[in-house]
């Protein structure tokens, strides 16, 4: 980062002007920039290493769980598009075409793929012939195009923007419904466990789920300014997919049937979540688990001290390194330890380590945790040791933070008007039960854009074919008609 | 893969048809598919886990050496390449053009990437701004298009490619010599360490260079039907593209001065020349190095050694696991002996563990190397170093075999007559001094369609400015005009 840009710092505030401040923090902790044309960015170095932390910890998991990756071509006939609209009604995607290539037009116009369910179901019905092809797991990292976007939200709302796409089938409706959950609880963990925010597990309701599936499930984090994220979502398409794209197996006894299929996805809107849930007016703040750099050392001397500081704080970076600890030590000539300070916090470094004429001396660190500014001093000796405390310490902050917004932003109603004035003043979930009606959805979302973002599920089992969790009082009623409601739904606005 | 292809194996030959043999491995060895749209493919997971096996290497190797990775838009409006074309004349990439976004016609044409300076060098120019932000290093794994690719050829030839583009900027002209020498080594020692290909470094004629570049490096291989192999650049860009885009630094003396800029790729054409040079009428032949699965155990059993042949063969089998060894028990019922041999060697398991009723007995082993069918009985005791010792061996069988192949197809020559007439007899190089004139490369261009494909560096250093080496005799001549020759020049036939 240049030293102009970087001593601008954050001017906008978090609380008050959370979109302005939102795109700053993206742009100043050297995330992304916006692209010459409008609904596209360029992910800088350290916004691609937080995408790179994703894929880690997801492709690992993945791999684990039985998954091979691939790779797809980018375009898509059109008439493969098509062929799928005879199965999913209403998903007709706002797509960049290919008209030309080179100099000439194109016979047919190729889509550049916004999703690659078309395009992969032809290839999967061809693989599988056997029960034993299946499972079939294939996922790919990739980025697709949607044209829809208006206003660019670097990693929320972008025309493409990076992901990856699992797509899979089965021989049974629950072998399927086990991959559904398998993803699920990846995702919930990738959330829960790297990105430090804590999630609402669930499904859509019937009306809001991806179009062709049986079922939708998803998981939602709700961000500081009240609205809900879907972080991640993981579809049983059940048969409707391999009966229109003919994906059938012989099983052992010699008769030929229909796969069942299932679809998950994670975008970078990871990232937008990420970045929006601990940032704070001074930038950007990051979980240990995924910064780049975990600990910034920032020696501070003086000319009679420099030898003994520095060679003090050397030490102490080699035996952080030599223990795995992500850390930079920020020697910095004609830089004076109050700029570094502040570009450390800019970017997100979780922990800082000031050593100073007095550590060299006694023999001690001083520490300082990024989300809270909380300063101590420890003992040199163990130093790996208490670093890798204080890293577990500052995630525990961030997610308890985190959790406890969540917990403090999920509301009850009793009415109508109690659900959009409760969006209306706090955002955040609205709990109740409900009839199971799209119509009462339709008057809250028309009067405070909010809807039904998810439903809980009763369990998570291959059993129960994604059936939402019923209200603890059976005699519970919708607040929004009054008919007998038989299932729970949160409302919030959303991304 | 599924029985019916299973059985049918490789049906071309190598020495015959290696077009079709070519063509046949890919397909049979499921590394990849043809796509619907002529020019693209589908790769497979065997396939995809090579290039994975590519990206782990160089990138670990780009990141150790300073490199960050970002991602830049897949599509660049047509003024942006337009602007390009003042700088790097003849430079007119046949491109993929984005017309229409949903059902609109946009104001202007989108160029799909058919690689990415015009779009990333005005971002440089944005963010350089001290000589504290040099070296930027900025490297993106991505695909890219380019509507050129008549006849497809997976991995050597398709309309859409994946590969990595590395941009860097620097303070000086040396400083980016430094950069191209570390990409290109980083290159040779993807193909002699991992692809177990020997290569011939060096630098393309002037003529040849990559447009607006000062001097372009490559690594070479030589393919067994002879032609060569460009398997990765490295481009010294001068100053063009840095004046073009106005890439300049305010140095230490706060004079204002242009950056010197540097470029370097490597294409999945380097699974095309893996595929092909190690390869045979078996199928697929890897190096251990990155083979996903390294051995394949397979177990012989009747019904009353079953259980003693299944357990010592698991215990094999975790011991190896737990050595690292990427091993495969293959204990499916129902498959004989002979077919898991087939389906092993088809897929390019470098090593073979056979163990039946006699080995469980003798706590012995018997290996099989893929490359050479070499059999050989080894002690159970110390398995897992036995079997990396062989798997090394495997490596140094294929890397000789291969060096040995190139050390055959070097020759040299007299007179046009005399490069023509060996190439057109034995393909591989031909080194012979050279005038430096193009118009004697197009003599024999025109008549056996082959190149100039690299001349010999005097030196791999920033001081020498990428001289070709001179001929040993200080009197030579280039054999076709017979001009005074001052460089050495390697003809070959092309892919």
């Amino acid at each position: 980062m240049s030293e102009e840009s970087q001593e601008l710092g954050i001017t906008e505030s978090k609380s008050h002007r959370p979109g302005e401040w939102y795109a700053e923090v993206v742009q100043k902790a050297g995330l992304a920039d916006y692209a010459p044309m409008g609904g596209f960015i360029v992910t800088k170095p350290r916004g691609y290493a937080l995408w790179e932390g994703v894929q880690d910890a997801l492709d690992g998991w993945f791999k684990e769980t039985g998954v091979d990756n691939v790779y797809f071509p980018l375009f898509i006939p059109e008439s493969y598009l098509e062929r799928e609209k005879d199965v999913v009604e209403g998903f007709d995607p706002e797509v960049a075409w290919v008209t030309q290539g080179g100099h000439n037009e194109l016979e047919e116009r190729l889509a550049v793929r916004p999703t690659s369910e078309s395009i992969i179901a032809p290839f999967m019905a061809d693989w599988v012939r056997s029960h034993r092809d299946l499972p079939l797991r294939l996922n790919q990292w990739c980025s697709v195009v949607r044209w829809e976007a208006t206003d660019t939200k670097p990693f929320f709302r972008t025309k493409e923007f990076l992901w990856q796409e699992g797509h899979t089938a089965h021989e049974t409706h629950q072998d399927a419904w086990e991959e559904v959950w398998t993803r699920l609880e990846q995702y919930e963990r990738l959330y829960t466990d790297v990105l430090a925010i804590p999630v609402l597990k669930g499904k859509k309701p019937e009306h809001d789920k991806f179009p062709g599936a049986d079922t939708t499930t998803t998981v939602e984090c709700l961000m500081p300014d009240g609205k809900s994220v879907q972080g991640g979502t993981s579809h049983h398409l059940g048969q409707s997919f391999a009966d229109a794209f003919d994906i059938t197996f012989v099983d052992e006894d010699e008769t030929e049937r229909t796969a069942h299929t299932a679809s998950w996805g994670v975008s970078w809107r990871a990232l937008g979540a990420l970045i929006m849930t601990h940032s704070d007016d001074q930038g950007l703040v990051l979980p240990p688990t995924i910064a780049p750099t975990q600990v910034a050392i920032v020696p501070i001397w003086q000319e009679d001290t420099e030898e003994q500081v520095l060679s003090y704080a050397s030490e102490v970076a080699e035996e952080l390194e030599a223990a795995g600890v992500r850390v930079v030590l920020d020697d910095r000539d004609g830089r004076n330890p109050g700029f570094k300070f502040n570009e450390h916090e800019l970017e997100g470094v979780p922990l800082r380590i000031e050593i100073g004429p007095n550590e060299a001396t006694d023999d001690e660190l001083t520490l300082v945790h990024r989300p809270d500014s909380e300063k101590l001093v420890v003992d040199r000796e163990g130093a790996a040791d208490t670093v890798q405390e204080h890293l577990d310490t500052v995630y525990a902050k961030l997610y308890a933070a985190a959790e406890e917004t969540l917990e403090a932003n999920v509301r009850t109603a009793e009415s109508a008007e109690e659900i959009m004035g409760t969006i209306g003043r706090h955002g955040g979930y609205v709990k109740v039960p409900w009839c199971g009606d799209e119509a009462c959805e339709a008057v809250i979302k028309e009067k405070v854009a909010a809807e039904i973002v998810m439903q809980p599920l009763a369990e998570e089992s291959p059993e129960t074919d994604g059936e939402p969790e019923s209200p603890a009082d059976p005699d519970a009623t919708c607040p929004i008609c009054g008919d007998p409601a038989d299932q729970i739904a949160y409302f919030a606005r959303t991304y």
